[in-house]
């Protein structure tokens, strides 16, 4: 439990460190103080439980950790922001650390440098803590797409060089998302942002986040390169950073030729956004097919990688354009990257799945193990998988109709829903890029949190401690 | 293939015993005549293959004659209304004969009565093919509601009295579906309706189709009698028929205690109807409960049971509630029922499946075999369940994007393609109640034709002959 928690205290560290040159040093020292002091309290009070660790206790802190830290973060928001409702303040720091990156804000040109910051600050550290927990949580809890593939694809897991530990896991990863990170801000900054831009999308893009510090998102800047090197750094995002690991210590980039969801990843993007392209060309959207493409490129790798940037209002394009992207929002994103949704690797056993249910019918007698990878997947994981699918699609609807009843219209709730449980960030219709979450009511904005935190858990995470059997014994 | 062929001729020789009394006794008696003519050209080609019937012609036999019989069942159409395009007349007739019910005729109440009892009868002989694919046809392939229950709920496969072999199965059936029929059309006739409304309205309510002779659909009668007793057959209809055919031949109504399927559709039903009549009464819409309670529940079963017909413009009503019917529609009928979607035991397993899920990760070496209305079931089956609904929803995304890519907004397109792979009817939007499908382009009209027929033939005996392994070697 403690070397889990410590990762709580980074948060309060880390922004000390960045905020000893703003303006509102005073407002963040306090909430700094006030959040150290709990940890140090909840440590003293579970000191003594140490060596107790059950699958069950596991699931109740990943849980309790995850909406605890957002309610602390939201100490800075209130301290600078009087106007600021609990609800929203919530609403936004969850979507920060949950990487979702949907805001209820307006005005963010405007909002002083601190709290930018502190929010983009939110989207990398919950970058950072997706992977961790990914990579190294989860699968202790039996849960996730890493531990699907232990032994199947390149996985800090498997190699020898890497320890199991989760301490050490977790540093190696740290160390390739912070140098990939300085990376982006090198290239933002050379492609002309200031630097508070810079590291703010930075941030935004490796955690695959999405906040902006304009209203207007990306679309600020109005700059074919910044959009480039975003597509690039977002791509590099949505893959998995065991892979980037492994290519770094490997100094060889043979490992990505090897990770199949990256393959696959590239592969539908590729094809999606020559498609969107050549439709939104079709329909008349842009006279220009270059034109065309550079708006579908970027937008579609945002939404499909569930960052969030916009840099035009894709609302206003073919309906569609812009539900293609949702759907793909749901797919794309590899295991062990800071994207959300079912992830890829559980989408190719989807489809392997149904594939062998049709050899099934034609050949009833015939043994047909799935492999994904050139590894064989056990049929306990393909129902491991199978079952989350269903959860998520079940999730899917159970929120949308909450969100149904309590009066929004139909493609607000289904794709405020989907943006969220994605963690993707903008729908459309109320919720669209253009507009923001600002509109909701306060029940509105609290099933969109609890949205947002249900697909960053993974839904099992979540889900599991409301079952009955979770309480039994 | 002779015996399964014979179920076509059924058809014309019906007609023409019924048609004797009409107007249009020769455009009728020309379209029996060609497709007895081509029925037996057909007959003749085939049948020195006699014996060699694999799975593989199985699967091909029933996708052919399920595309085939709804263009002949287009002739009388033709020959009567000059107006009318093939693609029109092609989706009335598939409409009819996979029980959909949605329709792109306007003004039904002006139609010879020639042609309401003609699509009327499609409804009802479409019922009743159904039944024989579901409880005997597509068991043998090795797919379908029925099959997985085979050892498990009392069921034409396993009882010693019902022999297994086709024929016999399908007289049982037709026997029991006639009597139930029979007893629709006389209560309907004692609760006021003309003879050639009470047989039209009993044909399509067990074959659960929901075509009318009437635009006003059932709301032509305004009479809280005729609601009672079509929400009684429509649920009667919704049952797996082989329950009643057992209960019919023990003359008792104990079967329907041990039918989970039955039970699980009866309380999902209730309080889906007490809690759609709260939310109207909430939000206004209708002043008094007790109104609210009865357009609720007539629409609601109607929509549930994948029937169709609707006695208000529910399409007005908050637009929760109509999204929640259409829901229902995708999970409530019972397998070897007239409805449609993916029937409830698909609905029990994956919710069991979901279950043993979590109790894997809390339990991770414990066996927890699924039981269904106490029998297991084995994993080859919650396998094949699972297939089957992500096939089913990925048939409902690629029609939803395809009717999207033509230009229909999306609340049409979603609630077009849900109402009719369900083949439920009425949709929301362009294809609500009010309206009809006349509105669509034959390009979308053909997407919504091929989404019926997906729904109808179970999403794999349709799929499959499109797979490349099907036409291997
Ligand atoms: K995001
Ligand atoms: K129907």
């Amino acid at each position: 439990m403690l070397v889990v928690f410590s990762i709580a205290y980074l948060i309060p560290v880390v922004t000390s460190l960045i905020y000893a040159d703003t303006t509102m040093l005073l407002d963040f020292l306090l909430a700094m103080l006030w959040t150290a002091a709990s940890g140090v309290l909840m440590w003293m009070l579970t000191r003594h439980y140490k060596g107790e660790l059950t699958i069950r206790h596991g699931y109740l802190l990943v849980v309790v950790m995850w909406t605890a830290m957002p309610a602390f973060g939201t100490l800075p928001l209130l301290l600078a922001m009087p106007g600021l409702s609990f609800t929203d303040a919530y609403f936004e720091t969850m979507s920060g650390m949950t990487t979702t990156g949907a805001t209820v804000l307006v005005g963010l040109d405007n909002l002083p440098p601190a709290i930018n910051i502190w929010r983009h600050e939110l989207n990398w550290l919950g970058g950072l803590g997706i992977i961790v927990l990914a990579v190294a949580v989860l699968p202790l809890l039996g849960i996730g797409g890493r531990q699907l593939f232990k032994a199947e694809t390149p996985g800090p897991m498997k190699d020898s060089a890497l320890t199991p530990r989760i301490a050490d896991t977790a540093r190696n990863l740290w160390v390739v998302y912070l140098g990939i990170t300085l990376a982006c801000i090198a290239a933002l900054k050379w492609a002309g942002m200031n630097w508070l831009d810079a590291v703010c999308h930075a941030f935004a893009a490796m955690g695959l986040g999405g906040f902006s510090t304009h209203d207007a998102s990306v679309g600020y800047f109005n700059s074919p390169l910044i959009e480039f090197i975003l597509i690039v750094f977002m791509l590099l995002a949505a893959m998995n950073f065991a892979s980037h690991f492994l290519a770094w210590r490997g100094k060889s980039l043979r490992v990505y030729l090897r990770d199949t969801e990256a393959i696959a990843m590239l592969s539908v993007v590729l094809a999606s956004c020559v498609g969107i392209a050549l439709f939104l060309w079709w329909q008349g959207t842009y006279a220009d097919f270059w034109t065309a493409l550079r708006h579908a490129s970027f937008n579609l790798v945002s939404i499909a990688t569930d960052c969030g940037f916009a840099s035009v209002d894709f609302a206003q394009w073919p309906i569609f354009a812009p539900l293609w992207m949702l759907f793909l929002s749901c797919i794309v994103a590899s295991s062990g990257s800071t994207g959300g949704g079912l992830k890829m690797v559980r989408t190719l056993i989807l489809f392997k799945q149904a594939g062998r249910e049709f050899l099934k019918l034609l050949h009833p007698s015939a043994v047909n193990p799935m492999k994904v990878g050139g590894m064989v997947v056990p049929n306990s994981i393909v129902f491991a998988v199978l079952g989350f699918v269903f959860l998520y699609f079940m999730s899917i609807v159970a929120y949308t109709f909450l969100l149904l009843i309590s009066g929004l219209d139909f493609i607000s709730s289904f794709t405020a829903v989907i943006a969220c449980i994605n963690n993707a960030g903008p729908g459309l219709g109320v919720v669209g890029p253009a507009t923001n979450y600002s509109a909701l009511t306060d029940f509105q904005t609290w099933v969109c949190t609890l949205a947002m935190l249900t697909g960053r858990l993974e839904v099992f995470t979540l889900l599991i401690i409301f079952t009955p059997v979770f309480w039994r014994r």
